[in-house]
């Protein structure tokens, strides 16, 4: 699990771009979890795609995957062509993105939608208009990170 | 898969109670599926329990299950203690009774919150308000049940 951390951010160096687990404002049924995270990288889906063997992915992480090591299904291992990535079902989207994250800045405490986080956050630091205090807010959400988290 | 669900069927007698995945009004991602549904009779939860090994039932469904069969998990084999089930987190409780479900009533098409839908369902029945209709609700809300699902 350290080993497969390791390789996926050597592969999809998605650190700063996607958000993490941690930022759920409880622990959810590890099944739920599994099915709102990507099977690359464990943060919460972003962009997601559908593989025909109707597993999840970031857009970005499946392609970066497949450029490195071939394409078949990092949850399943099944061989499949990128041109058949589908998008999931519209209602699983909506559920997707109206997820309530805990926002992470300290004194705030809000939930936000999974779709509105970014906007929220960068909100607090672009007030403030810094840009010493614009680094701390990227190395704060890098605080949140997923780290070994088994399977 | 048939066997088991002749099985559930003699154990929980939940046909009536419980609600349908085939409600949902899109094919949702299998995992996304799986965290929703009952590891015991496959309908979609109805007041949930989760076990120490974080698996989720509806309440009725794995008390019957441990009288029939002994106190271990159904999904996972775990054995376990009944006074150790818990509720779900409640962001999850939040998300399940918000599903968007399809009322199958004939000229609605309605979507309806899992959590309304059972008194949205009754109503067109109540209104025209007729012991035959109301019969023929029943037999209607029957029509999805879940049938050889696999797993
Ligand atoms: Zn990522
Ligand atoms: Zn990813
Ligand atoms: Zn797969
Ligand atoms: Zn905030
Ligand atoms: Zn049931
Ligand atoms: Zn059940
Ligand atoms: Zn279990
Ligand atoms: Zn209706």
């Amino acid at each position: 699990s350290a080993q497969r951390s390791l390789w996926v951010r050597t592969i999809t160096h998605c650190q700063k771009e996607h958000l993490s687990t941690k930022l759920l404002p409880e622990e959810l049924p590890p099944d739920f979890l599994r099915a709102v995270t990507c099977q690359v990288c464990d943060h919460l889906l972003a962009d997601p795609v559908q593989s025909p063997c109707q597993h999840l992915f970031c857009r970005s992480c499946i392609l970066k995957f497949n450029r490195a090591l071939g394409s078949h299904c990092p949850a399943c291992t099944l061989p499949y062509d990128v041109s058949d990535l589908t998008s999931p079902a519209k209602a699983f989207l909506g559920i997707l993105h109206s997820l309530p994250l805990l926002c992470p800045k300290e004194g705030c405490g809000e939930r936000v939608k999974l779709d509105s986080f970014r906007d929220h956050y960068h909100d607090h630091f672009c007030k403030e208009n810094t840009n010493e205090e614009q680094n701390n807010a990227e190395q704060n959400l890098d605080c949140y990170l997923p780290v070994n988290k088994g399977g």
